[in-house]
């Protein structure tokens, strides 16, 4: 084994943040605290940013009982950024590293981190520069490859299916059709998790609509026509991310829509933008219009709530959140390639994981730029549903969920 | 005292549904059992509708483990409704209640349902029918009259203070305004009740829009604009009951902006439909054409997941729940009035709750029927912001939220 250089460390978050994401923060600083060669530990402000704005918290001198209160913290402690470093920022990144002798890069963060993470590992490779970068991943929307599942989707699963079983009593309180848009532009799989609600037979999600599978508005309002005639009320889950069969966003539709008009009209400066609430309402809209019949149908979306919400986090990930900060600095050290860390599903009766590093290209892959999607043997043949085998993924991820109670005894009167 | 008239019991759940509603139908069957001349106690399938279709859970013969988790389950476990009867379906009622000699009436709800059982009251008075009729308060919007305030809304507020929490974090981490729209049509406690997220000076909300204040565009953007130059981000809590200075909702205006031109548009039959979704979207997008400088803008509403997500309630608010239920079975056999049950904050340095029975009258007046709005003393002058003094007020019935753990040693370099 080759002796770890001596030098300093950066770490940076990037990207949407999650509820577990300062656990691996937190991973990486109580890791690096063990080893006497990483001297500094410099946290990037915003991400990439704050290397080339040369701000950064000194994450070796921060309050010891402040930490632990970080990792359960949502969001990025350090601040995020969506800046897609090219050429020139790269080599901007390279001075201010030179600078400060930075021989440690750890970016946590979803593709586009890794992509990032790839680049700079590639141009610091053509420009002699001594770099160990991992990539440490996060990502509600799960669709990194190679990886089992991401660090930040179980909790995000956790709230979405938690948020299905209240909203599916509701459904039933209240009957009717009630539609939610989740997060999720190419993936499916936090779509997916929703069906964790289904305890009863006819719990909700009734009908699941995926960006893996085209969205046909007449299907979709005979399939929820099919449903509430079946049931008397129809719970549906349905991805932000939904394209019609040429490969649009319906929610770039709708938005084009209203768009057109808008400008047009009386009150003149005011304009509607795209978004997922008018996709809702405008999925609602057409079901009423079309199915008179229906009396209630309601429309919601969750946004950034699946994301950041606190103190609801699922334990599996914000554990598997610390332990792949934790890796990453043990792989800088040990492996003889930068990488990005990557969960492993052992084969178990009970569910077990493990690490492994991984090359960024097989992470984020340029020819072509490829993302991880919902496997087509979780998606029911119709495109309207996911299958229960899915359960058997995602049930680990997000632990326990709340139990129900309910009613059975009819009064004989 | 009198001796209580002995006879058949019927409890129902109106309205929108709440965390820890079914707290107050379990406090109600705990509370019965206890005494003999109620004889059997049927649960309402959708409140008074269940009633005159005859459609009765037998709520004495229910597995007794099953009780405690029906009360902690969100939503109503008898089923709700939105019905409001007048005379004619109050006959019918009367009729199922002489049917199975029904003597106590409970029934558990918001305004709408302290009217309806104002309205049963008065009919029965006037058709010489002996009814104990009690009204056990619900509701997140925590606009009921008399009462110090409502169960439902302690956890309605403790969510919408924590999503605020996580989301303020995340508006730190990738900076720009974001925008939440709350529930509230006519009073703007669920809103207020965002300002508990505030923790750090600069945390948000740091703009609060209520429906106790006209709402103005131009002052919104204004607003908006000044809090992105002070601080660089932005995070908003606007209710969904905002109306214009002329008291026209804001939700509406939207809706006819889209709906007048939607109807014109190339997708023919399809239409959109009002929403609080396409209300968040209205604004953020006015923001963006108006503000060039603010490079994020983003918006999104709570919905549903405000009534009723599960596993995250007040205590103290479903420790309130149960007792309003016990305490409308006790005051059917002691008092000598019908009425609706209220919370009573007693003059002590803790928090300290009892009850009192109210006249019906007065939680539901008929000449002009009223509500409960959000008190001046809580609104800043600007009409804009929420005073932190409510912090006393609504701060005991949400409990204690998530602690948020941030750096500060800025690294010398």
């Amino acid at each position: 084994m080759v002796e770890p250089m001596v030098g300093n460390a950066v770490v940076g978050q990037a990207g949407g943040p999650t509820a577990v994401i300062n656990q691996s923060l937190v991973g990486i600083i109580e890791e690096v605290e063990k080893y006497r060669h990483i001297r500094q530990l410099l946290g990037a402000r915003h991400g990439v940013r704050g290397i080339i704005n040369e701000q950064f918290y000194d994450l070796k001198r921060q309050p010891t009982n402040m930490l632990e209160l970080v990792a359960q913290t949502p969001a990025a402690a350090l601040g995020a950024t969506r800046d897609r470093p090219d050429a020139e920022y790269c080599e901007r990144i390279f001075k201010v590293f030179k600078k400060h002798d930075v021989r440690y890069f750890f970016y946590i963060g979803g593709n586009d981190s890794a992509e990032t993470a790839n680049i700079i590992n590639k141009l610091a490779a053509d420009s002699h520069y001594d770099l160990r970068i991992i990539h440490v991943p996060k990502t509600i929307d799960n669709d990194l490859l190679v990886t089992d599942h991401c660090p930040g989707y179980g909790s995000a699963a956790r709230f979405v299916a938690s948020a299905f079983i209240g909203d599916d009593l509701d459904n039933r309180a209240l009957k009717g059709v009630k539609i939610n848009i989740l997060m999720g532009r190419r993936a499916g799989f936090l779509t997916a998790a929703s069906i964790l609600a289904r305890q009863r037979e006819d719990d909700g999600p009734h009908l699941v609509y995926l960006p893996e599978r085209p969205f046909d508005i007449d299907q979709f309002v005979n399939d929820v026509r099919e449903v509430h005639e079946r049931i008397g009320r129809c719970l549906v889950a349905i991805s932000e991310g939904i394209e019609d069969k040429d490969g649009k966003l319906w929610a770039e539709r709708v938005f084009v829509l209203q768009q057109s008009n808008i400008e047009k009209d009386a009150f003149g400066n005011l304009q509607l933008s795209t978004g997922a609430g008018s996709l809702a309402d405008y999925l609602a809209g057409t079901l009423r219009n079309r199915c008179k019949e229906i009396r209630r149908v309601r429309a919601d979306t969750f946004g950034y709530l699946q994301r950041s919400f606190p103190a609801y986090t699922s334990s599996v990930d914000a554990w598997e959140a610390r332990l792949v900060g934790q890796m990453g600095v043990s792989y800088s050290l040990d492996a003889e390639q930068n990488g990005s860390v990557a969960l492993v599903r052992l084969p178990s009766t009970t569910y077990t994981i493990g690490t492994k590093l991984v090359p960024l290209s097989a992470v984020a892959p340029d020819h072509p730029p490829k993302t991880k999607v919902l496997p087509s043997e979780y998606i029911n043949a119709a495109g309207n549903n996911v299958l229960n085998s899915f359960r058997e993924y995602v049930g680990p991820l997000v632990g326990d969920l709340p139990k129900v109670g309910w009613f059975e005894q009819i009064a004989q009167l």
